[in-house]
């Protein structure tokens, strides 16, 4: 049984030597995932995450991911954290701003000035929100236009607020609102609900959670706060909708511009392509999660990711094969 | 917003009805997981399942199944299992032991001669373990010659035990064995284990765990009980090794019997091919977890698979897109 603790090549000088065998960008489901299992693989680990625990922690109830009937985004979090953590992997609290290509290895720049090598890359970046743009969305960002029930929906007490969009975001934002406000709206483009069908008979169940379909938000006005919206076609006989918050899910696009600077080939929407291994195009970079070209965006999913990049990972540093029974 | 909660089709006769939307073969994670996100999406969910929790059941303690820092195989998969009950699937204990095309339909034979209809099928059998195929072993199954380190391990306090394997299972199964006996051999054909390093470390800290690499066990022997086996090769200057008990950990086979008479593609190992979308070659097919040609054989990455195949029955038998945030 060899040791495989320094995994670096032996005829490197040490000032060359890379402090990691792996940096992980990203503390999200895929990112810590990916975490735990290079720390067990005892790959030497960095996780750089300016807010361990990635867009989940928003979310009051988790209820599907598999072995937690029901916990809060934040908790859950803060149990992948622990356990990278107890399996060796360090994470600075840091966002890594530019990764290049340092000889065999990669540097990675962060925010803070750090300059830190590893022999493998890991994107898990995750997506960034995507704004409303129309009139006014600019201007009244923050002064009742919000990306953010959980963080905001406190100052919506006994009002009447809006939410943009059909997707299983945009449910978990109006069912949280519900129960602040006196009246919430859902407006959404499509024809029904693309959401999953058990958030459909939640909201229905709250009361005060009102559907409008086939509409989309052409503007929004007020005076120094947001007090309406303009619709693009009339509810209600008009189409202005008095409303004293609006928050906007409208989807999310992909994190993807440190793997676009590293060369990394990405879709025509911004994912970066990965293969069933999570490899890409470049030699030493893996990516997984939400930044994906994944099939499906959920936490269960971006966790397997990491898992599966983690491995090939070690696989390439160290030319094992990995049949784990479990 | 529309129910859905009826997706057998208006024209059918009520005595051809499928009484359930999916039935799922197994209920280990894989699973579990496709019955959760399958009654999530408000589809009529059965699990069959001999023994609801799969192989992992027989593990004292997990510790990398993202979520939870150290829980035991059974403890765990009661979560999935009260998480899959809490949305809604139903849970048969019994065998399934055919499957067959009936109509539009799948119908589901089981051992306690239940037949039961649904519109599509989920296969997560796993896999069955391999056997060691030498003159004596099927002789002193049971006698000497064990399978499951969890489940027999206790009649060799203070004995001497070998385990033959170099994988996670067989360095679990060393684990375990080495707290109860009193000497512990590994046995393994390869040049070193192929378990995961952080494995090695807590086998190391043990003390009692010797192992023998490049090594085969030709042939089993005793009396009344298992009392030596013969190694191809001499250890400490002979090739007969004195043991107690012998733990067979020489890997799994797929349990793909049921896929084969569905007319299933299976690769030449046995197992199911499956594309990203958990879609086998029979339409309203679907397979997840250990029974497939999966890249990596890992609890989580099962789970994710769970997740996909009931994502995939869902959007078959409805129609909808799913494009969940988390």
């Amino acid at each position: 049984m060899k040791s495989e603790k320094k995994i670096v090549k032996a005829d490197k000088k040490p000032e060359e030597k890379p402090a990691y065998d792996v940096i992980i960008i990203g503390g999200g489901f895929a990112g810590l995932s990916a975490a735990i299992y290079s720390a067990r693989y005892n790959l030497k680990t960095l996780v750089i995450s300016k807010q361990p625990g990635g867009a989940i922690i928003n979310a009051a109830h988790v209820e599907n991911y598999p072995g937690y009937v029901n916990i809060s985004g934040i908790e859950l979090m803060q149990k992948f954290e622990e356990q990278a953590k107890s399996c060796g992997a360090e994470i600075l609290i840091d966002d890594a701003i530019g990764v290049m290509k340092h000889k065999e290895e990669f540097k990675v720049e962060t925010e803070q000035q750090k300059e830190l090598l590893s022999n493998a890359i890991i994107i898990a970046t995750g997506t960034d929100r995507r704004k409303l743009e129309v009139p006014g969305a600019k201007e009244y960002e923050s002064k009742g236009v919000h990306y953010c029930a959980t963080c905001d929906g406190a100052f919506y007490k006994n009002k009447v607020v809006a939410v943009i969009g059909g997707s299983n975001s945009s449910a978990h934002a109006a069912m949280l609102l519900s129960r602040i406000a006196k009246q919430v709206y859902i407006l959404y483009r499509g024809e029904e609900m693309r959401c999953e069908p058990i958030l459909c008979t939640h909201m229905e169940e709250l009361g005060n959670i009102k559907m409008i379909f086939n509409t989309n938000v052409v503007q929004v006005k007020g005076t120094k706060f947001l007090d309406k919206i303009i619709l693009d076609r009339p509810f209600d006989g008009s189409v202005e909708l008095a409303v004293d918050g609006l928050f906007v899910e409208i989807g999310s696009v992909p994190s993807s511009a440190i793997a676009k600077q590293l060369g990394v080939e990405l879709t025509q929407s911004g994912e970066i392509k990965v293969n069933i291994q999570q490899e890409t195009n470049v030699k030493g970079v893996f990516a997984a999660g939400d930044v994906t070209n994944t099939p499906l965006r959920q936490g269960i999913i971006a966790a397997a990711q990491g898992v599966k990049a983690a491995t090939s990972a070690y696989k390439m540093l160290t030319g094992k094969k990995v049949t784990g029974a479990w």
